[in-house]
């Protein structure tokens, strides 16, 4: 254990995870590796770091943020909950199901500031390369210091690669698009509604970026939303002024053509096309290659690089679960790293692997997928003392989130869960979903406070 | 000179200038290194190859460009002439000095396509890291292959960077930006100007993409076009719609305050903040580290990186002289890596960067800018054989540009020049440049043809 020296790349949600890992080891006096994190945004929270700048940022790297004003949680919070760091204990008070992005950041940063794991990372720092080297089974990171314009390089004995994937737009082209004379973007680019106001928009895609983003714009004033589809509507019941349509097949100007022969005008398209996992930094022979699936090939329980297990992936699946999944995913990790935990030969990896991957290929929609990767997580869970969570009534949770989004689109958010981790009953926010136009943190938990103080006046 | 291999980066017009030089010797049958040009964009041209696409690309790369719809060339094209491929030779008549992109891109083509050098582009490839051996005095290129997202090494004795310095933006944060309800985007992502019809814009910066999105969003319809500078304004006669106002100092929702005291509303914000050298490719000892000045530091004769003459720098100046200003920078490259230039030794390199520096700190406004470049231009011309041009004639052309600029900013387009390769005096375009809403190719050149037979009928 003494001396190794652990990397690693991403201070998100998954990164911090890590560190988190290591950190509840190091309080029980127990020595862990030297530690370095590499972050290339000026903050940690990774997607919950939200960024007004769009396409490169102020020291010229691709902008890693997704997000927008305006989001608010697009799962129940009892879903992703930390299974060692509750909502109560951060909050001191229940809070509703569906907090919005600067409430959900503030939690993701209250458990790591419980501990001095800052001073292991290093912000404004890109990696931007990385070789292996076989003879001393070391990996050689370079450095760029986005401040000082500087390059430097070091050597590690764990790589732990935890910088996310939906930051790398998929964008499709279509026919005339480059003559469309309104703005056109990627989900990736869009900062919110307001912009929007008055349009005729035109999305493209059924993920859950095109329905958020719809939703978001009907209720910021947006004059229509048009969801256009691949090969399946969402389907879910749309309020006027919102509609689905199927494949767009080209443009005439600003004149969007559809695979049924319908046709129509628009101000501007969003593009909620997807995302591609990309490592540019990165060889050949470490690169995870795969779609964004419940589990990507060549990573063995998700996270070990079959070819060299240690390099490590933290949170390269598609998501249903996503925090305390990168939780569960870096304990292991971690134990692996303190060698307390051995893994099985390569070929007996694979085989597991392959297992979960017939499994994969065999699933047969969104409650199926649910349980996939609810069965993961308990996977996950045997294998370290990551704090035992009742995953079945996560997923249980799950399932009803996916009924109430089909029963109403607008407003699911106002569905209130109970924790597995306190037994916690989620509060009612006070404000309807669809008419809270305010996502501030001061808002959210002031104006509770507000009310609470106006109803015991009233007692 | 056998065995040897020469890597270029970019296909722009410098990378294809440097393309160019080595099929010029060929021609005349001396033979040539090895020669591979990487060009991470599907095609050749640069910022010429227009793309409708921003934020990043296809593959997840920085998109490169900074070209919008209905951006006309803007200077005179008989000032970026090539003296070895006139702009008759290509056109096969005379046209007008201020072309829009479309043309000039077909002329940048014509020329290369003439000879067989896209069989040394492999496009879709991204130079992703360089290091530089010292034992066997090679470059290691690691390239990314972005199609089949693969990477693979290979080694250079030369490695000549042409990738630009127009593409990464310099985005400065203003307070409550995050809060302007209205797009917000750097001039790097200006895509046309239709988008903004109807509304008032903010422009931000004072150089000559504020200027020129100014004019054409003017041209094509914004409501207002408002442009704020740093320190001091562009300072031509603006015509009613356009106007300059100070800095910016903050926004509060819509409405943006200005250091004079005055404030107002606007519906989006483009900054026009310039450019950053960015290489993430080199590592810190081979990476130039400048501004956007006429005469970089580190670089000897402006292309021979000091500390090692190998590694070869094309079109990093900021710019009055463009595509033969390549020419000759490549033309002088050329030679040095056929080892028919020698190079003095490196203090008096050092000399020579200190003298040119030394009046580039003295210069005293735009004309002995100009004034400054030719002597850079004629310093080059007397070191190689591309073909010399008449470069205070070209000068003299840049200081009526700029008067004419001066003059009148929305007529400066329609004026005509005479080369200095061939003598001919340019076109007037039939249609005045503020009337002209069309920039295609088609447009130019066949109405040309029409306009032309609608004269020989009169006749
Ligand atoms: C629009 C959108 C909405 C979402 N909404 C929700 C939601 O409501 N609930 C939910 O649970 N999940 C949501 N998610 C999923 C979200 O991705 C996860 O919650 C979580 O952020 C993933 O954490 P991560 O650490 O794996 O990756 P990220 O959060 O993406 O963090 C990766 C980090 O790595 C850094 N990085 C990347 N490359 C490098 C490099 N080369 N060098 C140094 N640093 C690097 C990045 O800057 C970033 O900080 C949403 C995602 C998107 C895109
Ligand atoms: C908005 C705008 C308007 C302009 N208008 C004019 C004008 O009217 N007249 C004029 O003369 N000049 C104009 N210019 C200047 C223009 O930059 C030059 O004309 C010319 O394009 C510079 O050529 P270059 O080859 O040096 O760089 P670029 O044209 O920028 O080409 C660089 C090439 O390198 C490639 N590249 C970059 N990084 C990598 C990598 N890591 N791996 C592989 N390939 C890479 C890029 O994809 C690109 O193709 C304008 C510039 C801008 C931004």
């Amino acid at each position: 254990m003494k001396n190794k020296r652990v990397a690693i790349i991403g201070a998100g949600p998954s990164g911090l995870a890590q560190l988190r890992a290591f950190e509840a080891l190091e309080k029980n006096g127990v020595q862990v590796p030297e530690i370095v994190c590499f972050e290339k945004q000026e903050n940690w929270g990774g997607m919950w770091n939200y960024s007004w700048r769009t396409g490169v940022g102020r020291y010229g790297e691709p902008v890693h943020g997704s997000m927008y004003k305006y989001l608010w949680s697009n799962g129940p919070k009892e879903c992703l909950e930390f299974s060692d760091y509750s909502f109560d204990e951060h909050f001191k008070k229940p809070i509703s199901s569906y907090p919005p992005r600067p409430v959900l950041f503030d939690y993701i940063e209250g458990r790591i500031k419980k501990s001095n794991a800052k001073k292991y990372i290093r912000f404004n720092t890109t990696a931007r390369w990385v070789d292996y080297n076989n003879a001393n089974q070391k990996f050689t990171l370079v450095l760029d210091n986005l401040k000082e314009n500087r390059t430097y390089s070091e050597e590690f004995d764990y790589l732990v690669v935890a910088s996310g994937h939906f930051s790398t737009p998929n964008m499709p082209y279509f026919k005339g698009i480059e003559d469309f004379p309104g703005g056109v973007m990627h989900a990736h680019d869009f900062r919110g509604a307001d912009q929007f106001k008055n349009q005729n928009l035109l999305l493209i895609g059924s993920s859950y970026s095109a329905e958020d983003i719809g939703v978001q714009c009907y209720k910021h004033g947006a004059k229509s939303v048009t969801l256009s589809y691949r090969s399946n509507p969402i389907g879910v019941e749309w309020p006027d002024g919102i509609k689905e349509v199927p494949l767009l097949t080209h443009f005439e100007g600003d004149i969007a053509h559809f695979a049924d022969g319908t046709s129509e005008k628009f101000d501007a398209v969003v593009m909620c096309t997807g995302y591609q996992h990309k490592f540019p930094f990165l060889p050949d022979e470490l690169r995870l290659k795969t779609k964004n699936n419940l589990y990507p090939d060549q990573v063995y329980k998700g996270i070990f690089f079959n070819e060299l297990p240690q390099l490590i992936y933290l949170g390269m699946q598609d998501q249903y679960y996503t925090f305390n999944m990168f939780d569960a995913q870096a304990w292991v990790a971690r134990d692996f790293m303190m060698e307390e935990l051995v893994l099985p030969e390569k070929d007996q990896r694979r085989k597991d692997m392959d297992d979960w991957l017939k499994r994969l290929n065999n699933l047969d929609g969104c409650y199926d997928a649910v349980d996939f990767q609810s069965d993961y997580i308990k996977d996950l869970l045997s294998l370290s003392d990551y704090p035992d969570f009742n995953v079945d009534k996560v997923a249980e949770m799950f399932k009803e989130w996916l009924g109430d989004k089909e029963e109403n689109i607008l407003t699911y958010r106002d569905k209130t869960f109970t924790s597995v981790v306190t037994g916690t009953k989620a509060e009612e926010h006070h404000t309807e979903w669809m008419e809270e136009l305010d996502d501030s943190k001061e808002r959210y938990l002031a104006f509770q406070d507000e009310v609470e103080i106006e109803l015991e006046k009233a007692e």
